[in-house]
C-alpha cells in the first residue's frame, strides 16, 4: 500500500474530497463562490473533510498552514479546453510539467488527472491517454497515489451516465495503472457497483457536478456508498453552497457513517 | 539466451499465454467474462498455463500473489482505439509509458506490443513501428524480452488471413528485434510453416480470437502446433468458456503434449 | 518568499518595471525610440525605475553595467508572430530555450511570458499553456520568479479590456503557479480589484499600452493603485515620451508615493 | 581514420558488402530466394564478401558465428514504408531507437542510413534530414562510421539516375558528415567520376538494383570501378542468383582485382 | 568576450569570412565552382581570408590541415530547402543535432545559422526561431559564438533589401542572443547604419549573393564598410571568379584597409 494513501483515506478507508480546481480552465461561469481562495479555502479546512482537491498554483492557502491535522492535498495536475458549450477548433487537455515533482514538493496526498471521452474527439482521448501514461511512469519511483477521472461527455459539456460507458472507460484507467477512480454516477444509480466491480478492489470516489437540493445531493450519496464507493469528491455542492461548512460535516457523516 | 524466457516457456521450449488484456482499449463489448478481475486471476492461476498477459494496471492481481509456481506475467505494453467496427477519425496505437521500466519492478518475464496494419492507416502502422523500435532499445539494457504482435486487419476489425500478408509483417517484426512472435493464423493453415520460417528460428505463438466450438479449437491448435508453432497466446476461448480451466488443461496437453 | 523578489519588488513591497521587450516580435513599428538600445537602457538606469525588462539578447546592456545600485532584471522568456494587424496563417509563441537557465546566469529578478487568449486561435493558447507550465517547472528547483501576462485579445491585436475575460484567464495563469501577475487594465476601472481578488494575494502590475497623454497615464494608474495593484509595467508610455526620465520619476512616485 | 573502417574495407581500400536487408520494409515480394534468412547468411559467409548488411534482428545470424575470419556487419539503421508501386497517403522514414547503440553492441563496423528523395515528398526527404543528422551525433562520440545511402527515386520506385540529381544528394550527405557513400549507377555510367568527386575523397560504393544477367552486372561494376568506386553493396544480384557463392567470388574478384 | 572570437575576427575587429557551404541544400545549380572542396578549400586557405565557412561535414577538409596559422572555422549549423525557384509543398530548415558538439569536437571558432522570412511561410519562420533559441542554448555553456543570418525573401528566392524588414529581423536575431550578425545589404547602401544600430553594438558582416562584377563587389563592399560593417561574408564572388586568390586579397584590402 502505498503510504501517502493513509493521509488521503481516513482509517475507515473512506474519503471525502472536496474540489475547488474549477478555476483551473479559464471559464469566468466557474469562478461563482470561489473568487477569493484563500477565504474559500479557511472555510474548508475548518469544516474538516478528508481531503481538498486544488491545481498547483492554489495548494499553498492549503500547504502554507501550520499543523498536521489539516485535509490532505489533492493536486489537480492537468487542465483542459473542453468546458465551454461549444468546442473550441483545437482541443487539449495539457498535464503539467514535472507535476509529480510539484506533487512531492507540496506535501501533496495524491495527484488527479482526466481521462477524456468526448464525441468525435479521439484525439483528445489520445492527449489523456498520454497524460495518463507519463503521470504513473513519474508517480510509480517516488510512491504518488494516481487518481484517475474517466469522464465520459455528451455534446456540449454534458456527461454521459450510460453505465456500459462508465465502466469502459473506468476500466481503461485501471489498466492503465490508476490507484484511485473518480468516477461520474450512473444514469440509474443502482448500477454504479458495475463501476466499483471495474475497479478491482481499488477505491472508487464518486464525482460530483452541477449544483443541486441538498436532499437530492444526500441521497444520491447514501444509494451510491451503498453500491461499494469509497467515497466522494464534491465541489459546486459544497462551495457554492451558503453553509459550506455545515454542508461538508453532513456529507462527511455520510461519507464516514 | 535472454534468461527471462526461462521463466515463460517450459522445458520443452513451448508456452502457452492466457491473454486477459482485453479490458485496455475501452471497449464495453469486450469485458464479457472478465468483469471481475480478481476472480478472473485466480482462475487462471489454479488451471496452471504457462503465462498470463495482463496490463500495467492488473498485474497486480497476479504478482501479489505468494510463491514461485504460478503462470508468469506478460506484460502488455500498447492499447490503441481501432477495434471498434468503425474507426475513429484520428487512430493511436500508444505504448505505455516506461513499459519496461513497469515490466522490470513487476517481474514481468516478458513485454507484448502490437505492430498493427490496417488498410490505409499508414500512420497508424508508423506510430506501431516507432513503439516496437523504441520497446527494444529499452528491453535490450535490461534483458527484457520483447514479443511482437504483427496484425494485419480487413476494414472493421476483421483479422486478414492472408498468408503473404501475415509473413511479410512478420518478418518486420523480426528485424526490428522481436524476440518472440505472436500472429495470427494463416487462412489456409498448412502455410503456417512459412510464417514460422519467417522468424527464423524465434519462437512462434498463434494468436486466437474470437469465440468458436471447442473441438475447432483443438484441433486448429494441433494443426498449427504440427507446422511449427512454439505454442498459443489464447483469451476469449478460454476465458469466456463456461470452463475456463477444464480449456486450460485440455490446451496445455494439446501444446506441450 | 522567494529572495529575487527583494531584488524586483521595493521594501514597500511595489515595483515599477520599464518594458523594452518590443525588438522581440520582428515588428519594424515597435521599434520607435529604442532603435539604439544602448542608449535606451543608459538613460534608463538613469532614471532609476525598479526593474527594466528585456530579453535575453538585450540583457546585457543593463547586466554589464558595474554595482548593485541600478534597476533589477526581469527577461522577457518569450515571442511570438501575432502583433500585425493581421494574423498569420501559422501563429506561434515560443519560449526561449533553457529561458531559466539564461535568466540565472543574467542574474535577473524574475522571467515574464504570456498566456494569450486570441479569437479562434485556441492552439495559440494552448502553446502558451504549455510555456507557463514548462517555465513553472524550470523557475522552481532554482527559486526563479515567475511573472505571468495573461493577455485577451480582440481580433487586430487590439487588447479586450472585457473584466470577466480577464479574471479569468489571470485566475488560470495563477493556477498554473505564477508568482506575480502583469494584467491588462479593466475597461471600468473600478473593477480593477476582481483582478486582484484572482490573484489570491500575490502582486499584481499593470499592463500599459499604446502612448496615450500624459495625464490620462497618470490618472490611470492612480485608480489602478488604488483598486490594490502592486505596480506596474510600462514601455511605450516612457520610453517613447520626449522625458523618458522625468516620466519615469513622476510614474515611481505614484506607484511609491 | 575511424578503426572500424578497418573491418569494413580490405586493405586495398576496396569494399564488396553484400545488402540482405529486403525485408525490413513488408513488402512480400521483396522476400524471394531470403527467406530462410539462417540459411541465407550462412551462404555467404561461406562466399566470403567484405561485408553484409543486415537489420538490427537479423545481425545474429551473422554475430553468433565464431571466429574473427568473417564478413563485417553493416547495421541497416531504418526502415521505410515507399517501395510499393504506389505511395500510401502518409509516408515514412524511421531511424530505429538507438540505432547506434545496436550497432556497438552488434559489434558493427558500420551503420547504414537512407537519403530520400521522392517527387513531391519534401517532408520525407526532411525525415530523412532528421535521421542522417541524429545518427551522424550518435555516431561521432563512439567512433560508428556512417554509411549514407542518398537515393533519387522517379514515381513507382523507380531509380532516377539523372547524374546532375545524385551528385546533388550525394553532396548532402557528405555535408551532413557521411563517412562512405553508397549511391547509385547514373544513367551514362561514365558520369560515375562526378559521384566519387562529390563525396570528397570519401569511398563510394555503388547500390545495385533489380536482377540482370550476369554479364551486365559484371561489365557494369567494372566500369563503375574504372570511375574510382570503392565498391559494391549488392542485394539481389547475388542472394537471387542460382550460385550465390560463385557470384560473390566474381564480383571480390572485380573489385579487389 | 568570447575567447573564440579572437581567431575570427583580426585584431582590427574586422572579418572576412569566405562561405563554402553552398553543397548543403540539395541543389545542383549551387555546386558550378565547388565540385572539388579539397581543391578549393586549398586555393582558399593559401589566398589566407579570416574564415571559411563549411559544412560539418566538409570542415575536415580545412581543420585536417597542420598549424595554427590558418583561416578559423565558422561551422554552418542548417539546412533548408526554399532554394528553388518553386518551393516545395513542406519546407524545412533543420539544425544539424548536437551542432555545437560537432563545433566543439571540429575547434570552429563559431557557428552560424539562418533566421528566414519568407512570404506566408510563418511556419519556416518559426522553425528557425527554435533553431536559433536551441543553438543559443547549446553555445552559451561552452563558449561558443553564434553568428545568425537573418534573411528576408520576396517569393523565388530573391532577397528582400527593404531596410525597414532587414532592420526589424535583425533586431530579433539580436534579442535572441545573437554574438555576430550576417545581414543582406540593403536596396539603399546609405541605410546600412541602421542595421549596424539595430546590432547594439555587435558585429555585423555583409552577406554577399549572385556572381557581380568585380567593380561593383569592391565599391559596395567599400560603401558598406564605411557604414559601419564590420566584415564580409562572400561565397560565390570569391570561389566561382576566375582568380579566388587574387580577389580574396583584394576584399581583404577593403575590409581591413
Amino acid at each position: 500500500m502505498l503510504p501517502r494513501l493513509n493521509r488521503l483515506f481516513a482509517a475507515d478507508g473512506r474519503c471525502f474530497d472536496v474540489a475547488v480546481d474549477h478555476g483551473f480552465v479559464n471559464e469566468a461561469a466557474f469562478l461563482t463562490g470561489i473568487e477569493d481562495m484563500p477565504a474559500v479555502v479557511r472555510t474548508l479546512v475548518d469544516a474538516g473533510p478528508d481531503a481538498i482537491q486544488l491545481s498547483p498554483g492554489q495548494a499553498r492557502h492549503l500547504q502554507d498552514l501550520p499543523g498536521p491535522r489539516k485535509p490532505a492535498l489533492v493536486l489537480r495536475a492537468d487542465l483542459a479546453n473542453v468546458y465551454a458549450a461549444e468546442l473550441p477548433r483545437v482541443v487539449f487537455s495539457h498535464a503539467v510539467d514535472d507535476a509529480v515533482g510539484h506533487a512531492v514538493r507540496l506535501d501533496a496526498a495524491c495527484v488527479v488527472v482526466n481521462l477524456l471521452v468526448v464525441p468525435d474527439q479521439p484525439d483528445l482521448h489520445w492527449q489523456c491517454v498520454r497524460n495518463v501514461s507519463a503521470l504513473k511512469a513519474a508517480c510509480e519511483p517516488v510512491g504518488m497515489p494516481l487518481m484517475v477521472e474517466p469522464l465520459v461527455m455528451k455534446a456540449g459539456y454534458a456527461v454521459d451516465g450510460d453505465a456500459d460507458k462508465i465502466v469502459g472507460i473506468v476500466r481503461q484507467a485501471i489498466e492503465l495503472g490508476a490507484d484511485i477512480i473518480k468516477a461520474d454516477p450512473t444514469d440509474d444509480l443502482s448500477d454504479y457497483h458495475r463501476v466499483v466491480q471495474a475497479a478491482g478492489g481499488l477505491p472508487v470516489l464518486v464525482r460530483g457536478g452541477g449544483r443541486i437540493p441538498d436532499e437530492e445531493v444526500f441521497s444520491r450519496t447514501r444509494a451510491l456508498m451503498q453500491q461499494g464507493a469509497a467515497g466522494i469528491v464534491y465541489g459546486r455542492n459544497v462551495i457554492q453552497h451558503a453553509d459550506p461548512a455545515g454542508m461538508t460535516r453532513a456529507l462527511m457523516d455520510i461519507v464516514h457513517g
